[in-house]
């Protein structure tokens, strides 16, 4: 591997510098943190499951007509993505209560919502990552009002792909967190989906027995993180794709 | 005083039975809390301005046509009001940011915002109040979409008086908390104002000192709590109606 200038090191992944301008190389981490990385671990075999599973996802979503940053998988670890200006909001979508939509505002866990909820995070570990809604959005400049617009209708496209996309391999997609980007042609831009989507930043629910197959594993110690992470990616059909060593970690 | 049934006490106000079907006594306490109770004191005579105040502003939004529950004062303390279903939510509107919009958001307290942002809040003290957006409101069936509207279109409508009002006597208006409550007239129900509108509900700022009037004096430690919503009662006409005993407290 060549030297390349690291750009920013986050949580769970790391960004280069790209081999053409305007490209990144996103390299997956097997670093797990939870509460606002009040908790840490390595697991070992993560990064190379997520980078699977979202190359996955993405070019599936790119099909669709879900834009996406998404370019090539390079190695096991890295993936080529497009360069854009991140906007600074975690948005999540929910399904079914979970998390902090059950804890903040008392509702039962795993009650089924009435149609789908868009919440949207500003992206800021000092303040905790707070709640935002459209106002302080607009009013900071954090996004504009079609930016917004554009957001939640590809989030809503994007939750009806995956529910299906989960659904027909016995799992229920119970809520998931994208972030999403600027791309600049001239002096125009606009927003493509970012990041990735993975058992990190989705919540996962065998349909059949309820159990969780995703980092909820790792946040509330239940064990077998890696091997939720591994029987998602085989039920999409990727295992397959993967090193021996991970293939065989796993029986 | 005759008898009457108590039916709810809150931390700055006793709700009473009305003398006919549909209305309640509202019953102002001298009492303060903040930070979700943790804080408490007695401001003596808060009840009685904050009893006139919101007659006087009440009744001048009900004269512009924003309907609301006030009928008449009863006494130094004591107001009739209509009966409402009191819908769970604090409705705050802000024009400058303060509070928790400086300390959630990190944004600078004093900072006037492009435009007046409204936010919900779930009306739940052992839940410490979460903010919450509309789609929260009605998966849950808080509100309805139409009475979020109407919501907002009212409580635009409070702040635009509201900011014509307090300017009119050197006051900036930089945020408000108001209620609301539906009535109901056979199978149908209107969204009418409810609760007080107060020092101990608004952030005011003298806007020639930029000083307090408001119950961030007390919130702070600020001192002179009551000679500050003495001198918004002053401002606004109505310190001459009140009893001889407060009025001579504050020379």
């Amino acid at each position: 591997m060549t030297r390349r200038k690291k750009l920013y090191e986050g949580k769970a992944k790391i960004l280069y510098e790209g081999p053409e301008p305007g490209t990144i190389i996103q390299y997956f981490k097997d670093d797990a943190t939870a509460f606002n990385a009040q908790k840490k671990a390595t697991l070992e075999g993560k990064g190379v499951l997520n980078n699977k599973i979202s190359e996955f996802i993405m070019t599936r979503l790119g099909a669709i007509g879900v834009t996406n940053h998404f370019i090539r998988r390079l190695s096991l670890r890295e993936q080529l993505v497009r360069e854009v200006e991140i906007i600074p909001l975690e948005v999540v979508c929910r399904n079914i209560v979970a998390g902090s939509l059950a804890t903040r505002l008392g509702q039962e866990e795993g009650a089924p919502l009435p149609r789908s909820i868009v919440e949207f995070y500003l992206k800021d570990d000092k303040l905790g990552d707070p709640m935002v809604t459209e106002e302080h959005i607009t009013a900071f400049n954090w996004a504009t009002t079609q930016e917004i617009d554009d957001i939640l209708a590809m989030t809503l496209r994007i939750n009806d792909f995956l529910s299906g996309m989960f659904g027909a391999v016995g799992i229920t997609l119970v809520d998931f967190k994208i972030e999403f980007g600027r791309v600049w042609e001239g002096e125009f831009s606009r927003v493509i989906l970012a990041d990735e989507i993975s058992p990190d930043s989705c919540r996962l629910w065998d349909t059949a027995t309820g159990n969780k197959l995703d980092k909820d594993r790792f946040r509330r110690d239940l064990g077998d993180v890696i091997e939720s992470y591994a029987e998602v990616a085989r039920r999409l059909g990727i295992m397959k794709d993967m090193p021996t060593v991970i293939q065989g970690g796993l029986h």
